[in-house]
């Protein structure tokens, strides 16, 4: 394929997914495909002759779409919402085409000041505190990586290293084998201190976690990777508050802030604390300014080697839509799950089982746990809207999370009727 | 940004990419800028009302582009390739609009099982014994994860989990502390088992380490992050041969077989082992075939929870170019590596460094290293090319990988006769 060649394809393959996303709202959000469904209708090995895209675009409606849940189509409720928006979109393109891998400054200069100073923007989006942010002089600083997994494991070798040292310094006949004998990370029952649980959306208290933390030298990282999209509205930044305390925080723009996956944006207040952890210093990735401190190699801050221009993702998404666009974006998911709530409520049959505070509704039949299990299975079973449940303490739960860009009012009132009439045919049914 | 704009801008996005691409030849392959060149030109926080598109566009040709190291310039020949095809942009394009978190089945199932069916085309381009293919009913299969050190820490933990496992069902007495100070990772000076080391492309003997692997009940993970994709080639193939010893395999199709980043394709010859170590099974990702043995859950093979719907872009590329299209790339990268080869030769001046096998050359002034350093730091100064160095036993070795798709007997040509040039100015020097 030559470039004249891309400009032709490319051009039909924005208009499809452009036709794609403008058409989702008629596609069933969960396929009807059973397990293995998709190994006997393609090759069982590679063309050695090329195939003509002509024939590949026409297998992707034919082959793929079929076995696709829509996770953009209004009425996917399920998880939590990933990022999906057209200037992202547009950025992703581009990023693609430049194709650097940022593990040095010298790597592609552009590719880490962006990060560095996107991630500043996204900082004070979030009126982080200042020692979180690189600045020009800062000791802190952010960092794209991959996933919230990733940034708790980054934070936990960080802060493993950190103690190691320490006290070998205090006791140098320390072994490393005896220190890591003694060392406790301690979590909650969903993970590290976290804003907004997957379950359910819970909240640590850091104002009460923190100063203990702070107290006992111990490495506090915080994971809001849903919930902290949301903290740049004024209104849900008490949330936030605590953050002051901790060593290392994390959230995922590329779920609730409109930047595709991946994009979760992890600080840290000492920079030193990762590169300590993580230095890899080969003669071919060394350059001429490494050792002058005025350059980032995001390569000290990660686990792989190789990074995406990802924070290209964040301009456009940043600027396109400003901080009142996402602000918008943000509260009108929050407005639509209150009246989902509000929904619920009005409906004697079920009740709200958590405080609803951003756009996630935990929500369930009066009665058992069977009796939810098989309320959800109808609902799933009759694939007009997408659920999962979670367990809260011993309850069976329905999560109704407001996920897709382009869900509003309609959507949330059409997806209740439905859940509400599934429920109503449930119980006329004879039970055992 | 609606559809309609997206249409609009995407179009002219695709013409950008394609413009920059076409030009890329043009451009200085490393940038002028100094560190802390881009906080000055942009703001310092993110906008409050949205920025307009032609801002943007116009901004990424006036400060980001002064920032690149063009990776896809002909005339880069640094670290190793990072692909980059139109097909695997167009394919990009489409994951990111179907924007699927694919980490169970049912997250979306054509994102898992077109994985899966891809990793065996992939496996079987490769010629991989049977047990590393998934098939329909192996023990065996392949993942992508995002890097080659994603996947040598998934085969590290995978093969602590198996051996903890066995030794506390020999000695149910013994401690996981107790047996963690006993466990020993070997590795050669660059790596794992490496075939294609990144200094120098050097092969380690697997039919000497493969047996006494199996023998002691030692797990052998081999990484060939970038000679891999040369094995698909049949001239290649008994590089490697040992593989049938291992329990994981990994290599990168993101550097040298036109996928572009990030794939890092893995297999393994028992899925068993990785899920052991990795399962993770909170309510909200049960579906209802994950009990039934008929179906792959990735979240289990892998690090993070969140995954793209990276087997689009082999798809697309492996139908696109065909086995042969792509045998024809891998060849004529290794042709142009040994056309350099016969021209350094053929200076009295140089000397190869070590063995020419794939499209490295690794080569050098015959003289002191402070020479050499002499000579690679006019080199990048003068910005025509792009080399990096790398250490060979003492010596300082300047290395010559030949990267772009684009890339031809032309570019390599001027870029000899600009090396040599730089070394005749530099020998008549007067020397210290």
């Amino acid at each position: 394929m030559d470039s004249a060649e891309f400009r032709r394809r490319g051009k039909e393959m924005v208009d499809f997914v452009a036709d794609y996303l403008e058409g989702i709202e008629g596609r069933q959000v969960y396929p009807d495909v059973e397990p293995g469904y998709l190994r006997p209708l393609i090759p069982t090995t590679a063309p050695e002759e090329p195939d003509m895209f002509e024939d590949i675009i026409s297998d992707v409606e034919k082959i793929i779409m079929p076995g696709v849940t829509h996770w953009h189509s209004p009425f996917f409720f399920a998880y939590f919402p990933s990022a999906n928006s057209y200037p992202a979109l547009l950025a992703d393109i581009l990023c693609g085409a430049i194709g650097c891998i940022g593990f040095s400054w010298a790597a592609s200069p552009a590719c880490t000041e962006l990060e560095t100073v996107m991630m500043d923007w996204l900082g004070k989006m979030l009126k982080l505190p200042e020692a979180f942010l690189a600045g020009q002089v800062g000791e802190g600083g952010g960092v794209i990586q991959g996933s919230a997994s990733e940034a708790t494991l980054v934070a936990l070798l960080a802060a493993r290293t950190k103690v190691t040292r320490r006290l070998q310094a205090a006791s140098p006949g320390l072994t490393q084998g005896a220190i890591m004998e003694k060392l406790v990370a301690y979590s909650s029952d969903q993970v590290v201190a976290t804003l907004g649980t997957t379950s359910c959306c819970s909240f640590d208290n850091l104002l009460e976690v923190g100063p203990i933390c702070n107290k006992e030298d111990m490495w506090l990282h915080i994971d809001a990777a849903y919930a902290g999209s949301s903290f740049i509205c004024p209104e849900f930044r008490h949330l936030l508050n605590g953050v002051e305390f901790a060593d290392s925080f994390n959230f995922n723009p590329h779920k609730w802030l409109l930047v595709n996956f991946d994009c979760s944006a992890m600080w840290v207040k000492k920079r030193t604390d990762l590169i300590g952890a993580f230095k890899l210093d080969p003669l071919y990735l060394k350059h001429n300014h490494q050792d002058s401190g005025l350059i980032t190699d995001y390569r000290h801050w990660q686990l792989p080697l190789g990074r995406r221009f990802r924070s290209l993702k964040m301009w456009f998404v940043f600027r396109m839509y400003g901080v009142k666009g996402l602000q918008a974006y943000i509260r009108k998911h929050v407005r639509l799950a209150h009246e989902f709530e509000r929904l619920v409520q009005q409906d004697p049959r079920f009740e709200i089982c958590t405080e609803v505070t951003l756009g996630l509704v935990c929500f369930r039949l009066k009665g058992s746990n069977r009796l939810n299990e098989e309320l959800l299975e109808r609902i799933n079973s009759a694939k007009k809207i997408h659920l999962v449940p979670c367990h809260l303490r011993d309850k069976f739960v329905l999560r109704f999370a407001i996920c897709a860009r382009t869900v509003e009012s309609a959507h949330v009132q059409l997806a209740w009727k439905h859940v509400a009439q599934l429920a109503t045919s449930l119980l006329a049914t004879p039970r055992d």
